[in-house]
């Protein structure tokens, strides 16, 4: 995931929050945008979610969506597990980081297959951070396909944060 | 993953088996490469697999080995989860297979990220098939750093798969 | 989980259902309620939520809430993993039987710990069917604390559900 | 769990220990029975694993046996999938304990249901420490048949652990 240490948000809408338990500032969706870009521009692993668009999110949550192509397949013709994995992966952290945190480290993630996505179906990303406590954070996922609301997979993952008020000033 | 219909395997190793509840046919190392070489060979997602070289395997079991390259990583530099989490998900895949199983579909995975990979390290997969029932598979996948045998992650996957001798006979 | 065979439900709310990919009879409220008092009531496992009082529920979700009390609890005297691992498993199941299933069998089950609840405490249990198709069934189970919404823990399992009409004609 | 506080371990074989990342003191077999023993003695929710006898385990690791007796089963007449998650919650954190680490909180737990376990039948339960840093425990458990060595299921947690060298000199 994204480091949180050399990068600089210019023009994210920064909110000021009172929580204690969390993170002192809140991000919207103009960061989550701009995180998803600056992962998936890499030349790394992050680049096979270029096709994602960002359309949501901010304060905790992470909203995008794709149209399912061929390079995104498994050899059955449908959405691969692997990249429904990685989506996961990706769009909670930019959920969490939505909330001032850190990227932190992940240290289970979870993923549910319930229904096949074909090629040409646009598939909508929904993330949210359960909770983002001072060491862990918690983060849910939903696939859903866009023309009918029906769920592709469900997932989550469990990530090691390290709170640290210095790291959280971007 | 692989279909289970169009595809020949002429030179893999067949083992006659009578086991009831599972497969008739047993398939060998020989087996596990050729589905490797298959799937990654694809223009589909599969493709971010082709550094992948079999080193071992047959009879449910799936092992190879990697090295760690540039377009891997995540942002922080190491192994990105959501490509550990597509080597668990088709790896496992090629284990079940060669227990004469075709593929099936994945209900569940879960993996738990324990090590973060460095460029240049050597990982290792082993993958196996703890169970391949008349409905239902269940298989493991361990990452270990060649170098020391660290493990870097564990994980597996719930498989549904529809018992059907016609399919089995490749 | 409770058998699909043997019981007699005869006063549960069934509204008529043409949905053809899932069950045909739709329960009510009143059959969640039977079925917790049911398994709850054995010599078995399910004896340990007795306390569980079903709220609310049917057509695929299962309501209910309980006072954390000391038999309940952990050495650290939180509510113990064990026992919410144990709702998780059994509310999910009654939310699962009231869109019609038998339970099925259990494949797989996730929990996320994400605050601690305590002796006193007022807990309720959110269960809903994500997808009962007709293999496979997801669900999925939310507990939070009831004085302020606090979530305590997330999960969910997927089963194997073999469709099959006559086991539906209760 | 446990708690790492008020308890005193008077007659546990200890190993002296040079690892850096981890405890600096290994128990034997002996802690891992005091362990099992202490938490199944109190009037909490441990107690319903009074009938698991340690044989085995330390450094990490943790190994016991039970006899599937009624009031274990569901409503199929099998050993409670609630009942199982329990086990693996708590034996594998005694198996980290014996690492000389305190007992930490539960992340998320995992367990997959692989076969049915019936009454009279003797299950093995072996849980070992995949690896106990200073902040993440990831611990496995394996749950087998005795008889035939049969897996009836496996599953394994993630535990935050703050690592403290205070609270591991017993």
């Amino acid at each position: 995931m994204p480091p949180s240490v050399t990068f600089v948000i210019s023009s994210c809408s920064v909110q000021e929050s009172k929580s204690t338990g969390m993170a002192t500032k809140k991000l919207g969706m103009d960061f989550v945008k701009q995180m998803s870009e600056y992962a998936s521009g890499s030349n790394g692993f992050d680049r096979v979610l270029r096709m994602i668009k960002i359309t949501g999110g901010g304060d905790g949550r992470a909203i995008g969506e794709f149209t399912v192509a061929n390079e995104h397949l498994n050899r059955q013709g449908t959405l691969h597990g692997g990249l429904t994995a990685t989506i996961v992966d990706n769009c909670t952290t930019y959920a969490l980081m939505s909330k001032g945190s850190h990227p932190g480290v992940t240290a289970n993630l979870n993923v549910s297959y319930i229904a096949a996505a074909k090629p040409g179906e646009i598939i909508e990303i929904d993330c949210h951070t359960v909770r983002a406590g001072k060491k862990m954070a918690y983060l849910d996922c939903i696939l859903r396909r866009k023309s009918d609301g029906k769920i592709i997979a469900k997932g989550g993952q469990v990530k090691y944060i390290q709170f640290d008020k210095e790291k959280l000033d971007f």
